[in-house]
């Protein structure tokens, strides 16, 4: 990696991964991949290995989001070193083989970009998420993919937190991208979700092909989201639900929330409201496979994070 | 059942049942009866018994719809009378131990009126859901509904019908109806849906109270929705659907579809329309519960009911 008047010099990329199914009940992701299994001429960019894959294929047949636990935390080193064994639980085992197909994560011969497919029943629209603030190509790529589908919004969500970070399926790949729509109901198809997450796999790939292709990318600034902070239900003492998310917060994801700002409405009606000091902006709000990972929503922080511009270097 | 004067005289209504959690993953009926089954003041009304009851539990505790299969289509008088066995379905075992505590289905001991909390992923607002176009008492009931909540609305959808009527868990009850609220995802529980159960829940049982009380309701006409049609998402060969409702369509549950109208949107940008002769009015338009049943949407016509005038009978 070279630098040359604010340009820094990157790897061409070879090989690309789409992810589907890594939730099997978030169908956008699902059907798009399965779509380009069966024909991938829409996703075929000149020079590049582009490979469609549905990572939880017994959770998609089930359309339930994961069989024994949640694939897209199970990518620890622990779970990646352990002797593989039929005992383990189903998406360990499959994390191995993700790790050994589209890896070994951290290793030079990983799948050089990552795409994981995902859809919320929050009201989030697009989302790209990135794990790192340091990782230029990642933040020139969503740079490019917020221009292009301008006037219609693309938000960014950096999920880098020394906490609340957990271990992604894309993450065997050196350049991890998630993308998350919504709102979309767990098991359902909608044409504009999914028309939306197809819009914005298409400018990703523009956007690589460029890249290799030898466009050099300025220096930018893009405007994130980081995590900062995850919220529960109010709960009773077995561990029930005793509040719902208030209505004035329901589907506002990305709008400020204030001290003072209703947060909660309990069954008996009462209002509680948000006691932080910092205005923040909450995310994934009433995500149905949340409530089991004790979570009403994400808070997080806005901030700008800068890019080095960036080219491709000659081979 | 005498008639005088137009008005008929029912029996007196001593037992209704508020059945949650049919259907595991939808949440208002699930969070509404467990919270009357630890507090039952909200739903007391003097003269009746009133039962909050979780008719899956074990599909509720695993936030699915169902463990083995359909609760609410296992209500037939075959599963009914076959003999006891561990070896059934879990469902099909727990249909007989509701038969026995409500029921049993069609005698005189039975419930006078279930109602069966349900949410749908589709936008249709609050649904009560009938049986028959002769349960006078029912007819009364949704009308009194309607009334209460306006200018708020309450569809009523007709399951009458042929070949499309399945035995659903209320059928055990004399009076057996339905409330389908939505849109809300499976797992999600939004205040509004939330709420909007609760006021009619409410309102039903006050209609109930009145009428105990002696109050002549008069003859009167009702507006409904009778289902005459499912309609399947288009297939290939090997079952997975080829193409998504329609934008146009999506969200319009209750709006009128015409013969040229656009129904399904396939993945390669094709429009397919309704080719039918009558104006129909489309209803659960992509739950997401119903693509294992091959069903895009409901077809409905529209009827007018006339429910006679009704009043209690002296003891
Ligand atoms: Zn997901
Ligand atoms: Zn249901």
């Amino acid at each position: 990696m070279t630098t040359c008047h604010g340009v820094v010099n990157l790897p061409e990329v070879r090989k690309v991964a789409i992810f589907g199914g890594t939730h099997g009940n978030e169908m956008s992701g699902v059907t798009l991949v399965n779509l380009w299994i069966n024909n991938g001429a829409e996703i075929q960019r000149s020079g590049l290995t582009i490979k469609p894959f549905i990572t939880n294929p017994q959770a998609v047949e089930k359309c339930t989001r994961y069989i024994d636990t949640d694939l897209n935390r199970a990518f620890t080193q622990d779970n990646l070193s352990v002797p593989r064994s039929e005992e383990l639980p189903y998406e360990v085992r499959r994390a191995q083989e993700i790790n050994q197909m589209f890896g070994p994560k951290g290793s030079p011969e990983a799948y050089d970009v990552i795409f994981d497919l995902h859809n919320t029943t929050s009201n989030m629209g697009c989302t790209l998420i990135l794990e790192s603030s340091k990782d230029h190509f990642n933040l020139q790529m969503v740079n490019y993919i917020k221009r292009a589908v301008a006037p219609a919004s693309c938000t960014v969500l950096l999920t880098e937190h020394p906490l609340l970070q957990y271990s992604t399926t894309r993450s065997v790949g050196k350049h991890p991208i998630g993308l998350e729509v919504g709102p979309q109901p767990q098991g359902v198809l909608r044409s504009n979700i999914f028309e939306s997450m197809r819009a914005i796999v298409k400018h990703a790939l523009d956007f690589i092909e460029l890249f290799n292709g030898g466009m050099e990318f300025q220096p930018c600034t893009v405007d994130v989201y980081r995590v900062s902070e995850k919220m529960d239900y109010p709960r009773d003492t077995n561990g029930n639900i005793t509040a719902m998310v208030h209505p004035n917060l329901q589907d506002c994801d990305w709008e400020p929330l204030n001290r003072g700002d209703p947060m909660f409405q309990t069954f008996d009606g009462r209002t509680i409201e948000y006691e932080g000091g910092h205005t923040v902006y909450p995310a994934f709000i009433n995500e149905a496979a949340y409530y089991e990972k004790h979570q009403a929503f994400t808070l997080t922080r806005r901030e700008s994070l800068t890019a080095n511009g960036i080219k491709a270097s000659e081979m």
